[in-house]
């Protein structure tokens, strides 16, 4: 993907040694004053992609240790644990002032290969009005700023885009990047991250919900146009939830399948 | 626990140095000629319990990228990524014959502390019919042997015991140790991993699928007794799946939930 769009621009790296890349956290990307967990793991996989033989990322598994630094150089270390025919797998993490900010461990191969057999087995997408009739996301309902909502365009269900409304936790809306850039199996790995917490809908504002570890699954190669998702929290109990999302294609497709374990912190 | 009992004596290790532990993988686990991926998860995580000052696994991603070798020693490598005051976060490898064979990275905490608020959210187990109205998991009905069956007792929905009868990729049942071990967090990763691949339900005898990535989140520490199960399959696209999974205890009570990408062959 040329370089001509914010997001490549914004994640790229440049190869510094034998597994080391160096990065930029651009404050562009921020949930408040804190970069985008989503976007601190595209500019992991930015580097992943260069050092792997296969071109998607399967399985992305981030353990979000420490928050990231915004406006500031970021080192990757990234080991190959194996090189297989059809998948690879690799370690990597993120180091900003000499700490450990995220640790991923991914698996990578090709999703335009065929890898056995098939079912009439998915996910369809929900009923979720078209992205003209759903509301922009906006960070004074959230009560935080949002810089990332100039690089990205969110709309939520209108059910959804009110704080403590709903008898569920659920979120569900629309994404695209601002600049038009289309997606592609590694921006998926963003769009999983970038909806209010899905307790957002049922709790109403609830301040910040540190995500602890984040695995993503791409199924599809995404089709060019909005992507579609819906996430849901199934399981809060004393702090710790567990949130699942599904995200589609303008085709309808099932594009990706998330899960994260988070904490719901008390209100100060 | 002591190791009085089979599981924690078959998944014991010795601290060899400094991040090194040696353990012995029994056949006493295997399906078929591979031993069982549970089983493995729960030989690191032994070792991942004697070094992480939390006790619970809070969240644990496993990447299998070669089968384990039954009857013969592992090592095992630990790293600890960061200890902090609520969550430790480690990575380990398990290694055969000088080839990495499984790959973790994994949060540890205390289940007994409270992190943050509650909700009137989580997950009711499914319809099932007692332990004795299910019926026992056999090897001729999959098409493998299980030496597995003399270490856990494993009860099927008779709806889901006959291979591809269902319209859904669903498998649900029972779970315990035949020794009467009773189930800790630890033992709950064996568990999410026990029962047949769920589209078995669907498709019929598929033979093996291979797990890629396996993630368990573990959300309650068990009351003694049962572990019943639900495995679904969401999604089969070219020969990927994603099974999500969750775990009750004898209460009741959502004690853990699970997610895989593992690979549906074709028949040979």
């Amino acid at each position: 993907m040329a370089e001509s769009f914010n997001f490549d621009r914004e994640t790229a790296v440049e190869q510094l040694g034998d597994g080391l890349w160096r990065g930029h956290i651009h404050s562009s990307w921020n949930i408040g004053d804190n970069p985008n967990g989503g976007y601190l793991v595209s500019v992991i996989t930015s580097a992943l992609s260069q050092v792997l033989p296969h071109p998607d990322p399967i399985t992305v598994t981030t353990h979000f240790l420490r928050p990231g630094v915004p406006d500031a150089d970021c080192d990757i270390k990234v080991e190959v644990i194996r090189t297989g025919r059809t998948l690879s797998t690799a370690r990597a993490s993120l180091i900003q002032e000499g700490k450990t900010r995220l640790e991923v461990l991914a698996g990578f191969g090709d999703l335009s290969v065929r890898a056995g057999r098939d079912a009439p087995l998915t996910i369809p997408p929900s009923a979720l009005p078209p992205p003209d009739q759903c509301i922009a996301r906006s960070g004074e309902t959230q009560g935080v700023v949002l810089p990332i909502l100039g690089r990205l365009d969110t709309r939520l269900h209108p059910d959804h885009a009110r704080a403590g409304q709903l008898p569920v936790a659920e979120i569900s809306g629309w994404n695209r990047f601002v600049d038009d850039r289309p997606p592609d199996t590694r921006s998926l790995l963003l769009f999983t991250d970038t909806f209010p917490p899905s307790p957002f809908s049922m709790l109403g504002v609830i301040g910040w919900v540190p995500t602890i570890e984040l695995t993503v699954h791409v199924r599809r190669r995404p089709a060019p146009g909005w992507i579609q998702a819906r996430l849901h929290c199934e399981d809060l109990h004393q702090g710790r939830m567990v949130e699942s999302g599904a995200l589609w294609d303008s085709n309808g497709d099932l594009v990706a399948q998330c899960r994260q374990i988070g904490l719901v912190m008390d209100r100060n």
